[in-house]
């Protein structure tokens, strides 16, 4: 296999890997690093992220391009009010003013996770911050889906997409993370910079259809996904025509058929975002190769009382 | 105030308190050390747990008399079989041998909490372990509602019962955690024990009234508390003559006149263990002094949504 990383990322017979969802976005505020290191600490060795890129070129851990008022407040603990601030416009000193630990219960984005905590205090951590915490001897088995984020503003900006590629990758390489790391876009003109740029790394294509819609209250990416008009049966060939390793369809868009398709493409299957117990029941049975939660307790529990787990039985 | 660690479980204008049931049960292993530090992390103040001694007097935090094949492996990691070991007939090192990391899915009490983490190598913590971390400079406005869990088998020896008490305070004054501990009992008599041996902490009377069922899969107190033949409205009362502090009625049983009764006559009243939105709802419009939750992250998400909150302003 010309890229090693994948075996963690591979199910076998008893096994689908577990793969935390920006942490555990039921449970914790998304994208933080208390939420990785919780998520870490029950045993998930799969983390899924999303990052851009600030101002003065910090890798950030954020998913939408702006800061969002149902999950943001300002300096004074207040829920940001007016326009929301890009990212991007923002130097990584002036995000470390914004608080991420929570979410507005009032809002249609804080009522799909009614359970998550709220933290106060909690800031949006670099890249840099997360791949230290792996270089810890108790982390050295995890494995990551880094989803870098395609501003919808710049589709049409090459020179700033491939700016982006690189920078990420550079943090990548500069914590030597590229053997447990996998990269991940919506943007497939980003994974094909992806793969130029990094090459050692290999990349996972991410596909939502049109006729499924994207989930309220946060940034969508159909606008950047190149897959309009196909069907579900369409798309792993398409990904591996575009040579990538990964294809992580919707979770309401794949079907067993699909899935065969993949397989036979030597495709690796991550389904994302699952969460209700009779939606991962069907994707275990299913038999895909990841799934991706919100709520990776609760996966946990239903692979167990299939008599399956999350790690092979050597990782565990 | 005679027992200035009651402030802070009182409630005031627009706020409610939050204790965390055995840690945080809906997420993480009850009872456990993981369980506390997750719950400590997301800004909860108020624990509540369990506790007896081993048979080599060693005060451990576990709920139910016998280890509990639902929730217990033994060192092979299997669920236990053949009769369930009581506690007090181990070893604390005997105990050691078990795992306590997890539920078992396919069990009643498994399923009662299914987005519960599956960890690991996870042991019965002592009493002695949650007292040093709260030693913490970060941990130290953190209060504690310890139950002391009164063996059925043992109600008429009352020399037993007394040593369980020395052992338990003896372990609190040790850390000198007197002033952020309440003694917490269905078992009134051996709340009477407590107020003798331990003036300086305040007595928690729990009560559960029988026509309301116990919780499945636990041990249940009611064979020790004696409430048969009350009505909620005789409860306070009771608690105010037999000296109480706090009264901590089921969730089921608690009225609005029984919580004027329990204010008139100076009790601190805390339900348990409210889980679902609407019945924690339901208390926060009651305005209880303390809500105890498997769910801590929930109560405060819907504590918020009524612009209220756990903490004072002064205390956030």
């Amino acid at each position: 296999m010309r890229y090693p990383q994948i075996r963690a990322f591979t199910g076998e017979p008893g096994v689908i890997r577990l793969a935390g969802h920006r942490g555990a976005r039921g449970v914790l505020p998304e994208n933080t690093m208390e939420g990785f290191e919780f998520t870490l600490n029950t045993g998930v060795k799969l983390l899924e992220l999303d990052v851009t890129a600030t101002r003065d070129g910090v890798v950030v851990i954020t998913h939408n391009h702006r800061l969002t008022r149902s999950m943001v407040r300002d300096a004074e603990g207040n829920w940001l009010q007016g326009e929301e601030p890009k990212v991007a416009a923002l130097t990584y000193a002036e995000l470390q003013q914004y608080d991420a630990g929570g979410l507005d219960s009032s809002s249609a984005y804080g009522q799909r996770f009614p359970d998550q905590a709220f933290l106060s205090g909690v800031r949006i951590p670099r890249l840099a911050d997360l791949l230290a915490l792996l270089q810890r001897p108790q982390h050295q088995d995890v494995h990551l889906f880094l989803e870098i984020k395609s501003d919808p503003d710049l589709l049409a900006d090459t020179a700033a997409r491939q700016r982006l590629v690189e920078t990420v990758v550079a943090d990548v390489r500069n914590a030597e993370m590229q053997p447990r790391t996998v990269l991940h876009s919506f943007d497939w003109d980003l994974l094909a910079d992806c793969q130029r740029i990094a090459p050692e790394m290999p990349a996972s294509f991410l596909t939502q259809l049109p006729e499924n819609d994207a989930d309220v209250g946060e940034d969508s990416s159909k606008e950047v996904n190149p897959v309009a008009g196909c069907s579900v049966l369409d798309l792993p060939a398409r990904v591996a025509t575009a040579k990538g390793q990964f294809w992580c369809p919707y979770y309401l868009d794949i079907t067993a058929d699909a899935l065969v398709l993949a397989r036979d493409l030597g495709l690796t299957t991550m389904v994302w975002t699952v969460n209700e117990p009779e939606d991962i029941d069907r994707m275990i049975t299913l038999g895909v190769d990841v799934i991706c939660s919100d709520y990776p307790g609760r996966v946990q529990r239903l692979l167990l009382k299939q008599g399956m787990h999350w790690l092979p039985a050597a990782e565990r």
